[in-house]
């Protein structure tokens, strides 16, 4: 939910129109209406999502068709009326609807109202995939998870890092890549440029698959090369995150000072000064 | 084993009734017979283990058919008698009965009783399969490896983290799984959302077995940005993990306990305790 | 570009002589002409490398086969028209030509000049072939990516711990790659024992194609034991750089000099300068 | 080389019998006779590494068979005369011939005199396979570089938690591994339960060769889980190591106390004591 759109539960406590109820229902998170709501949309969007899968499955999507036609129309129903809801009592309706989940919730109940306007197979194989965007609306349950919240700090604030490591690592494949199509050639599955690029990929991730791989010795060598070379350079950013994560717990374990000897760095569940035992005040 | 049948060797001196002889023989590990008995008891699992296992190669199975078969009932026997004598001296037998070991020492004794009953073959392989839960056991080794706390006490500290970590990979992996289904498609071996997942797990988890690969341009760019997204992310718990384990080590090394409130986990340049305030004594 | 063709663009002011001009544009980077020139040369150089791997890719080799050689041609007359300019204002000529850069500029030029003295195909494949060596000079890229310096310092620091951290997984590699070659034998494709290191680096960088693997109950075994061994030695190399980026992050910490000596890389409780015992300012 | 035949080059200055003389040249690393022995030594070592593996190609080894042959007989004639000069002048003749470098370096001659003995073909390549063990004598190497000390020493320490993450790997192969026996079965690939463990440490370890692959959807499950728990569990170990090392490094960084104020915890290069300004007592 985009910040625009959180309710602020007590500073608005004495408004009372249909807007607003709705607003601190849908949007709010702390209400108990509003966690009921969030709770039980959750768990639809989980059942939403289980459908899709399992109706991807030829099998089960075969025996089972009228019961998914049904659910899906129920799912498109609900999904409607809370992206209306949502949008009748935002604050601001243009910000929710190009905000990243106006988008998704407006992707996921218009593919069965398309497959109303035309019944051309091929079309309805494409609304079928499209239905598949609901997965994102999973992202919501992330709000919900407070432990993913140091994981996604973490990841913000190492986001230039991840960047470097990422371009460093495209440029090796590039040239890793290209190096491999001279010496293996299409001859050996290296039928292009950026197929070489995609083998480099593969192996300096250590993933692996084994569709591409070098048949001639010099071929090997290079390959043996671009392993080692990867691993020891892969190292490297993992390294810095971790040194950099150590440093950050160790530094903002704790902002309280004594009162008494002004002695700082105590822990979280310190109550007495380590270097004098006054009494400190409480963390927060 | 339970700690509720574990034996408390010291507070009870005097007792001498058979049934408290056995429990601290069979659940004690501190008295020269519980030892002795224990040592026995984990050579008899490992060696039954090993003939499971050899039995399980078609080859040696079908030529030493009547060894192993005279093998499994001296286990069951061995078993058996133990399960029984556990019962037996247990301080409570339904605890003992419901833990984990306790269903795990019945499951591996009743397949040999259970084939008895029934003569028709595909019962008997069902039955062969059952005993292979006898490798469970193994897991009272743990008890005897003091390192492995070690380990089972950090897994324990981070098993919320574990846990989004976790969650993440697994709605990444449905993300990334649903898209190739829709780029990739049924026919080039993304025949359904669940085993695109499948295959999003063994890419993101740099497994990489290649029996499922992308084969068209656009499905092998998503794999590329797929196997280097998922190794950027992964290395974040990583170091999440060692910069906790890190501040762990570091600041729960000091020994010392208030002589006031009995509070331990003091920093080294502590001298007072956290908790109360009470001078400590100087570490050492 | 070499240090040595470095343009200082704040200590040569009014010179104005052509050449002068021509290398502040050229090699410097600081005056704006200098970036727009950088600027715009990354682009083609891109665009180029875009090109070649366009070019490889048969389908569309083919098909547009007179665009590519059109734009061939022009990104030749663009660099040759930079190589001769670089040439003409650099300080020492001969310098830059015998650099790195130097030589990735010419040999980016020479394949469509020697296009024209044979016809031969084969003779032309190879032409196309070392066109592909222009995308070496992506890695000009890297002078602008300020955060690839952290990078390339921390593995510049640790390039003797890298160097025997290869050599020591290449021994191992040498080592278990002789033991399979006996093991396993040339029936199940460890035909050689270059080859046999080969499927070792493999396995030990766990990249695991999966081209060769064990077929016999040894060899699988013996290939367990390798994963386990370079799963456990690999992880050494990556705590020792973790650790000792750790310890750097942490005690370069501080920005402040000693004002009496000049020494800098005081920790952040320092009151007074390790190197001459004067007192530092304050931190912060 | 075994610490019972290190010459100490200082304390014997003025030994001038032949055998002490000898001694000096072939076991001390002091003297530069010493120096140039083990230089020429680990030249002649790695060139017969090269012919062993050169000879092992089969085109390479056919065409140059009788190269092969008087090179092979070089080298022995060469070892020989080491191996002989070794015995003879060692302290003590039984420590150095019962020594794991004793052992090799019988091993690495003894082939070729055997080849006189017996001229049966599959003898001779058995023979051959022997020669291979010669790879083992690159171990000396070990001792020139003194990088592979600490590599070497941080590997020593954490030994034990190397053993205990091994056995962890083991125990949760064991389990998994006969898990997927029964769930996928012998048509599928698990033909016994040694395999499906030989497939699980394949799949823990990332290196997923995809020899044996699970096909049901259920075993797919099962294998997904093992992934990202194998992946999620191994990640502990390097964090444990990666700590301990940490702390390592951090406390073992000096010993010296201000004799002003008593400040410990000085780094290395630190002259004067970083809270007072004392002098400190040089570094030792």
């Amino acid at each position: 939910m985009s910040g625009a759109n959180q309710v602020d539960d007590k500073q608005e406590p004495a408004a009372d129109s249909l807007k607003l109820k709705l607003r601190r229902i849908i949007f709010g998170t702390v209400s108990p209406e509003g966690k009921a709501f969030d709770i039980v949309l959750i768990y639809v969007i989980l059942f939403s999502v289980l459908v899709v899968m399992l109706d991807s499955v030829s099998w089960i999507g075969e025996a089972y068709r009228e019961v998914f036609w049904g659910l899906e129309w129920a799912f498109t129903a609900i999904f409607t009326v809370e992206y209306v809801a949502r949008l009748y009592c935002a604050k601001s309706r243009w910000a929710y609807a190009s905000s990243f989940y106006g988008i998704v919730d407006l992707l996921s109940i218009l593919p069965m109202y398309l497959s109303l306007i035309s019944g051309d197979a091929t079309y309805l194989l494409m609304i079928r995939i499209l239905r598949v965007l609901r997965i994102f609306r999973v992202l919501k349950l992330a709000n919900y998870l407070s432990e993913a919240n140091v994981l996604i700090r973490a990841l913000l604030a190492s986001r230039q890092k991840i960047f470097v490591f990422f371009a460093t690592v495209l440029v090796l494949a590039m040239m890793f890549g290209s190096l491999m199509y001279v010496v293996e050639g299409p001859a050996h599955g290296f039928t292009s440029i950026p197929k070489s690029i995609y083998w480099c990929i593969v192996t300096i991730t250590t993933v692996g698959y084994g569709d591409i791989t070098p048949q001639t010795t010099a071929g090997q060598m290079v390959a043996g090369f671009v392993m080692l070379t990867g691993y020891s350079i892969i190292a490297v950013p993992t390294g810095i995150l971790t040194a950099e994560l150590s440093r950050e717990i160790q530094t903002h374990r704790d902002h309280r000072f004594c009162e008494e000897c002004g002695k700082a760095g105590h822990e979280h569940d310190s109550k007495h000064c380590k270097a004098c035992g006054h009494e400190l005040p409480p963390p927060g």
